[in-house]
């Protein structure tokens, strides 16, 4: 085993098993403090909670706690390993909500596999939480599980590999076209993977304002076009009429590549084919579509990004769910929609513009960030994303009506 | 509003709305935290698990992890108030399994009503935990759930208002009868209540020794007995032979008398006429069956129990169940069976033999404690019950065979 693998046990193992404890918000000590805490006392928040459900908000921690729900079929790149070996990744994900937006969070694992078992599960548990997000959920089931979740629950149920990874992959491509001097309503993307991420990557920046007929979306059966017979209805979706068959036809004059697929699947040649000043994400994990490096070798106009951490412009999911939650939570929002996601995504953008403190500069251990092919996108470091994001999505969810609160009411940080 | 009461609701609503929060046990700060916390590191432990499910109780919490989980169909004394007004009950009991023992707890509040729906939505997530706390579920679903939940799962579940009431009514009763020299062999019960924790508690003084003939078990129809033909398979089990119908008729002579019915429910009368020596556990809460101060100065001769914390021997779940749940978890049990429960009892009731060190006196608020009427159940502040119950419980699971650890490795503390 490498230092690197055993590191990463370690830190799993000690000191205590786990990342995340339970720990007491108030005083337990004494008699009295039990008596409060407990019996007789807690019979109290239990009659006003049954006299007015809100009071839960008051009494309980409801309001700042977030359920991280998987089944472990979809986790991470490792594909179908069932739920208990899920529980890292879930615990991981409750030890981001907390460690960067000071929320609440547990992972339930769920061991079943038909949509409906899963769905039936989420909608009982969910009244115990303020929001919940689903994770690592495989694809096509995910998409029918959420949407029967979100129709069922009056709280936020978010699926953080669609839409989390689309906020902020938007994000990143509205700075970079800002930099490379494109319109979205103008460019051409071609998208290669057509799985959960890639449908919501697409989706929000239709929304964004990418037009669907510039879209060219591949699977492993090429081309996503009109007169494909294979497609399930999520992908039915972007079938386009073209005489286009292969990467290779597609990605010539195109001015985005997404890439949430594999290893190495866009070649030199291809990427020679783009348009001038095309933008690259090849989101890939570990391994990107194309090396950063020999991309900008090729061409010097690219502006790249990856979802590595030791390559500029990181696509990380944790520069939006910790503050989209956070938003939503703020206001009690029923639900985290369109408008709330791309509000995300534009604030996330915005924040490559604003000079860089001192002090965001000295926790990301750099020395200079200034918007340009190199940052497009904050670090995950930015402590100013807990403010600029949560604020927008508090605030989309109030111009939308999908919050309770007038406005947000925020949480003790 | 009174005063104890708004105190009890500020407990609840401050400093933060509930009791319990999420925090990081590992370091969280850098760049490097982050990429062991979640990708790429947390990788490995996944992969681990997935090779080896054992492994997820050295990478994740979930060997200290107990979900304390209710419907809230039968929440304290106040009935049937659903999932989300139990809350704050379960968050106390939550509360309680950290303070007294370390365990880290969640709650959840299951929405639905028919038991195959919940035990369903409990197994299905099960594994996410190394136990599983039933709580304020009513009779007789909750026998239905319980014993289908334990069936399907492969860790320790517990209805705590049962077992948890039993374990805690054993302990005080035994020690009781050795007081007043009597043997659990010889005595008659009158038990007056016939819910789930009467039943537990009848059943566990019954592996305890006392002879099921020689007890009277009373609903709300009287006296369970043979010629009755409205009892469910739960109460049938106790149906005697014999002429006695209310009571009234039940009373006389009794040694015992354990009630878990209501207010003010054993007269005066009746009580003159329990056999010498007798022992009343007049249990419900908060209003007890007979006044104990009444009780005494009608029989000196009586040792009393309640369930409340302003008279001596209180009955308080609290001295259980957050042991016997360590306890197991530190052998990694598979259930907590019976022989587990009566080991849990006798170590709570033997600690009452101890000399009584300053320290726990001083805990308890109190000059002295030795064995007698006054004493025969140990305060909740008592820390010598997290060793001398966990090992009892430890022991017996590792004796029956319900232990995966052939010794207890004690979780830090």
């Amino acid at each position: 085993m490498t230092d690197e693998k055993q590191a990463a046990l370690d830190y799993h193992q000690y000191p205590t098993p786990g990342k995340i404890s339970i720990e007491l918000t108030t005083s337990a000590e004494t008699q009295r403090d039990l008596a409060l805490a407990y019996s007789p006392g807690v019979a109290e928040p239990v009659k006003a909670i049954a006299e007015d459900p809100e009071a839960a908000y008051r009494y309980t921690g409801k309001g700042n706690l977030v359920a991280v729900i998987s089944t472990g079929s979809a986790i991470l790149g490792l594909g179908n390993l069932g739920p208990l070996a899920s529980k890292p990744v879930m615990e991981g994900k409750a030890l981001l909500f907390k460690r960067f937006a000071n929320i609440d969070s547990v992972d339930i694992e769920i061991d079943a596999s038909e949509p409906k078992d899963i769905i039936d599960t989420v909608v009982r548990i969910a009244g115990t939480f303020g929001g919940i997000n689903l994770e690592d959920i495989k694809a096509p089931e995910c998409f029918e599980i959420e949407k029967a979740c979100i129709e069922a629950c009056d709280i936020p149920v978010f699926h953080d590999d669609q839409h989390g990874t689309a906020i902020v992959t938007v994000a990143g491509m509205l700075s970079a076209l800002e930099v490379q001097g494109k319109r979205i309503e103008d460019v051409k993307m071609v998208c290669l993977g057509a799985g959960s991420a890639a449908i919501a990557c697409t989706n929000l920046l239709i929304s964004a304002g990418l037009k669907r007929e510039n879209v060219f979306m591949l699977d492993r059966g090429g081309v996503i076009q009109t007169e494909r017979y294979d497609l399930n209805e999520y992908k039915q979706a972007f079938a386009i009429e073209t005489d286009r068959r292969t990467l290779d036809d597609a990605i010539d004059g195109a001015d985005i590549f997404l890439g949430l697929s594999g290893a190495n699947l866009l070649s030199e040649s291809q990427m020679k084919k783009m348009a001038p000043k095309p933008i690259v994400f090849a989101c890939s994990n570990p391994d990107p579509e194309i090396d950063p490096v020999v991309a900008k070798a090729i061409r010097p106009d690219v502006i790249m990004a990856t979802g590595r951490s030791d390559f500029p412009n990181q696509v990380n999911n944790v520069l939006g769910f910790p503050y989209i939650f956070r938003g939503a939570l703020d206001v009690r929002a029923r639900e985290i929609n369109e408008e709330m996601k791309l509000a995300a995504a534009y604030a996330i953008a915005a924040l490559t513009n604003e000079p860089v403190p001192q002090e965001v500069l000295d926790a990301c251990g750099v020395e200079s960030l200034s918007k340009g092919p190199e940052y497009i996108i904050p670090k995950p470091m930015d402590a100013r994303l807990l403010t600029v994001v949560s604020d927008a999505v508090a605030k989309a969810a109030i111009s939308t009506g999908a919050a309770r609160l007038p406005y947000p009411a925020h949480y003790p940080l």
